[in-house]
Parts: structure tokens; C-alpha cells; sequence
């Protein structure tokens, strides 16, 4: 099985209002919940796909039972979160029916307590034993140590199991030191930990400081890839209109689905860039739409990148 | 014991922003979460006067289950909610740090099937049966008939329990024509009701409506009753700062309270809007603070309405 970590999982709670005005009393007209959090993101991608997938991190509280109720629902996804006393996070999408924007409002998780952060690190490492890949996924919740990608990045190495960062800011810095086998930061992500923001220059920087591969999605762009094996741009066929949310876990399936199914690189920056696609054309933010994939599959233009052209 | 209907439950959720930017992503930096909508608000100031008080309603979902975990933390309070299919609905107030200003958003709550109106008739009958007085606070959640009030009214009025009615728009409407003993319009409300914005002649019309006694909270300029005993205002010593949220609650508390302790008008009101100060005053919004209304207390000036006075 894939397994995916969301060590800050939240219940993901989407609002309509018909126009949004600070200091006023609005009447919701739409409510929608899913389980949220990239990992989680991620694995909904992966069973979609007909992968075995476990995901594990954090829940607590009322809203951390009505996460894992909405991921008993999905076939081919198991369960494995760890229990902790403080409630699962809420993140709220206020969308302005009349402008399209949104808004966000995102708690900051519960506190993890020290025995709790060391109960998810012996479950971990129990769950490697049968992974064939692990993906982590997103920020940290208050409490957990900023080095524990780094962390959970070695023992993913002990275990021989291929292991995928995307995350930010200082436990992306410090993971990245821990020699991951794929990071996949987005422009804003590249540009903090590099200091650059020449996408080729930060991501051939971004595999300097320690990740064996570096794919970095660039928005409407698409994806460049730093590895081993070469460097390759995936570029979508048009410009795709829709909402992002979602766009860079569904890349992350992508590439996690294709590193399992020993795909040349050039062939899982294809897929990861059309499903990335398919999710900013889908109607539900967040999922991707599988007829919107087959059509993009084939249409993606995904090439080995000289120097002097990027 | 004293028994208060709240048919659109809430969880009420506070949280504090640095500053609200409208198409933003944003932090919020504190959560807190209290059992709401009015009835329950009523009910817990009555709590803390030490009344025996019981709340019915409808309760559904994991947000239904926090609600009731907070309502068993309540001493003197006895949850008998009814549970429904649907999930009882959030409201969220977002409080912008730097301004003070609060945003609110309102989920539309859970629709009744007339089975689940039907069972709540049923257990509300029941519940009549030791009641000294009953309160029908707030809102109508989808699926309960826009008649309701009026026949909850009518059923409080067949058992002689005295009611109480506190809503808006068209179930007040209706409510009223029903002879509650009391309503508790604010000023928007009863200029609705009655299409007068002048309090004194909107109070005396909401009467004529059939309600048996008006008592209309004024905000800062506290309460106007007309009843068959006489006519009286009673206001507060200074004008309060803070937060008006749950001060119709805490009048309603007042009121209540002081009808079944058999206390003359007069000092009905001046509980009624000392409670409602103390609630403006208090550091948690919907909270009061018993300190702040045993010092208010006797300093509210309560006296007869002459006709042109008012």
C-alpha cells in the first residue's frame, strides 16, 4: 500500500454566501464537508486511481469523528490516524457567490503532546513495514517538533521505503537536509527555501540541499522536474479555469502513483500534471474530475528542459 | 422547573482573526465553542440564578453531540433535545482583533421532516406537564411549519403554563394571535411586527396583536413594557460598552424568572435589564457577569410610562 501522513488533518468546510461583507450577519446557503489536509488530499487521489492506500497522522474531538467517518466512505482507503486528546482542526471557505473569490479560515490544530508525538512515530514506523511509497503532507500542528519531517523522512529511509515531502517553510528546509526521495514545493514554497525566484536556478538549488528529486508545480505553468535521471517540464494544453485548491495533492498522487508503478519520469509528470489539471477544471473544489484526466492525459506536453530554456 | 425551546439549536463558534481581508487566507489565532441559539442561552442564565431549568429542542450530527456535551456541563441544567436526522447547524463570529468588529455567518440549520416536528409536539407536551413556565426563543429551522409558535403557544396556554415568545418576522406574527402571556421583540422586530418605529405606540400595538404583555428591549435604552398591570421602562445607569450579543437572552432570563417567583413588574424589569447590562458588560460574549449585575442591580431606574413621556 501507499501511505500518506497529514500531521495537521482538518474537517475542510466549504460556505456560499451571496456576497460577503465584513461586519455584517450572512445566512449560509450551502454547506459542504469533506475530510481535509494534503495527505488526505492525496489518498482520496490515489484510491480514485485503484491504489491501496493507508493514510495516518492526527484526529481528535467531534470534528475529528466526522473526518473519519467521510474516509470510511472511500473505497480502497484505510484508516489509520492515531487518537489525541485535542480536537481536529476546522478550515472554513467562505465563497462570495457574487465575485467567485474565497476567503479562508484555517484553525491552527490541536496542541500534540510529547507522549502523543511519540505514539504517532511508533505507529509510523509499524505502517512502513508494508508501504511502498510514503508521502508527507502539510504543516505542522502546535506541538510537533520542527524537525519532524526530517524525522519521519529517515525512518522512512531505514525502512527502504520511498519517501515524498511537501510541506513548508522551516520543516521543509530541515526535511529536505534528511535527503528525501521527491520534494514537491510550489513557486511561493521554492522561493522561501531557495531564495530564489528563477523557478530552473531554486529548483536545481532545492536538490542541492539534499532531495534526491525536485518537482516543483508551478500554478498555470505546470511542472519542472529536477533528477537523477534528467529535467523535464509538463505543461498543460491551455490555460484551465477553476479553483487551485487541491491542484498541487492531486500532482503529488500523480507522482506517488507512478514512482509505484515504476513509470519513466517523463510519464508520471504527465499524469501529475493532468490530474493536477483535473482538479482545477472539477466543479467540487479539491476533487478532480476523471473524464476532464482521461482527456488531458494525452495532451499534456511534457519535454527535457535545457538549460538556457527555462 | 422552568422549560425553554430552542427548535434551531447551534454551536456557536467564536473566532479571532488579526484582521479580516475579504479574499484572504487567514489564521485564526483563538476558537471557542459554546452550545447556542436562544432558548439554550436563556436556559443557562436561569441556571446560574439557580433555577431548575430544562431545554427541548432538536439536536442531530457530531455538532449536535458537542452541543449536549456542553449543555451536561451545566449544573441545574437537564438536556431533553430531540434528536433529528439532520445536523444541528454551526454559526460562526468572526472577530476582527484590530477593528472589534465582528462578522457573523449563519448555517441555515437542519430541515425538520414533519415526523421529527410531530415527535418534538409529542415530547414538548410532555415536558408541560411539570413546567412553570416555558420560553419559545428564536429562530425557525427549515421543514418546521411557519405556524409553529402559535401552536406551541396554544399548547403552553391548554396546560395554564405561562409562555413566553421570542422570535421574529412572520412566526412572531403568528405567535402572537396564539395570546402568548409575553413577548420580547427588540426594536427591529417590533417595528416589523407592527410597522411602527415609535417604541411606546409598537409596544401598545403588539399588545392589541394579542400578546398579553410587550416587553421591548431597546438596546442601549433598556426595557419598555406595557402589560395589563401598568406601564413601565426601566434603564440602565450608564450607557455600557461591550458586547450586546445574548442581552435579549439574559432579559428573557429576567423576565422569566421573575414571573415564576411571582415578583411585581417593576422588579421583573429591573432583573430583566440588570441581566441584560451585566450580559453587555461580561468578558465572553452571551456570557453575563454575576458581579457586574449584583452592581447593577439596584441601580436601575425603573418607572411608570406616562402616555406622553414615552
Amino acid at each position: 500500500m501507499i501511505l500518506t501522513v497529514t500531521l495537521n488533518t482538518a474537517l475542510d468546510i466549504t460556505y456560499r454566501v451571496p456576497a460577503l461583507k465584513p461586519h455584517a450577519s450572512h445566512r449560509v446557503t450551502e454547506v459542504i464537508e469533506r475530510p481535509g489536509g494534503k495527505g488526505l488530499n492525496v489518498a482520496r487521489v490515489l484510491a480514485a486511481l485503484g491504489h491501496e492506500v493507508t493514510v495516518t497522522g492526527f484526529t481528535g474531538g467531534a470534528t475529528g469523528r466526522t473526518v473519519q467517518d467521510g474516509l470510511a466512505a472511500v473505497p480502497g482507503l484505510v484508516d489509520a490516524l492515531v487518537p489525541v486528546g485535542g480536537p481536529t482542526r476546522r478550515t472554513i471557505a467562505l465563497v462570495d457567490d457574487r465575485t467567485g473569490d474565497t476567503t479562508q479560515l484555517n484553525e491552527p490544530g490541536p496542541t500534540i503532546t510529547p507522549a502523543e508525538w511519540a505514539a504517532f512515530q511508533d505507529a509510523y514506523e509499524g505502517l512502513l513495514a508494508t508501504a511502498t511509497a510514503v508521502a508527507l503532507c502539510g504543516s505542522l500542528p502546535p506541538g510537533v517538533p520542527v524537525g519532524a519531517y526530517a524525522a519521519l523522512v529517515r525512518a522512512a529511509k531505514a525502512a527502504a521505503v520511498p519517501v515524498l515531502l511537501d510541506t513548508s517553510g522551516e520543516p521543509l528546509r530541515r526535511g529536505v537536509a534528511a535527503r528525501p526521495d521527491i520534494v514537491k514545493p510550489n513557486a511561493d514554497e521554492l522561493a522561501e527555501l531557495t531564495g530564489s525566484h528563477e523557478p530552473l536556478r531554486a529548483t536545481q538549488d532545492a536538490r542541492r540541499r539534499g532531495a534526491r528529486a525536485v518537482v516543483a508545480s508551478l500554478g498555470t505553468q505546470g511542472l519542472l522536474a529536477v533528477t537523477p535521471e534528467g529535467r523535464w517540464r509538463a505543461t498543460p494544453p491551455t490555460r484551465l479555469h477553476g479553483n487551485p485548491t487541491g491542484a498541487g495533492d492531486s500532482a503529488v498522487a500523480g507522482l506517488l502513483s507512478g514512482l509505484v508503478e515504476q513509470l519513466p519520469w517523463p510519464d508520471r509528470l504527465s499524469r501529475a500534471a493532468a490530474l493536477s489539471a483535473a482538479t482545477v477544471a472539477a466543479r467540487t473544489a479539491g476533487e478532480f474530475d476523471p473524464a476532464a484526466y482521461e482527456e488531458l492525459l494525452p495532451r499534456i506536453d511534457t519535454r527535457v528542459v535545457m538549460s538556457a530554456s527555462a
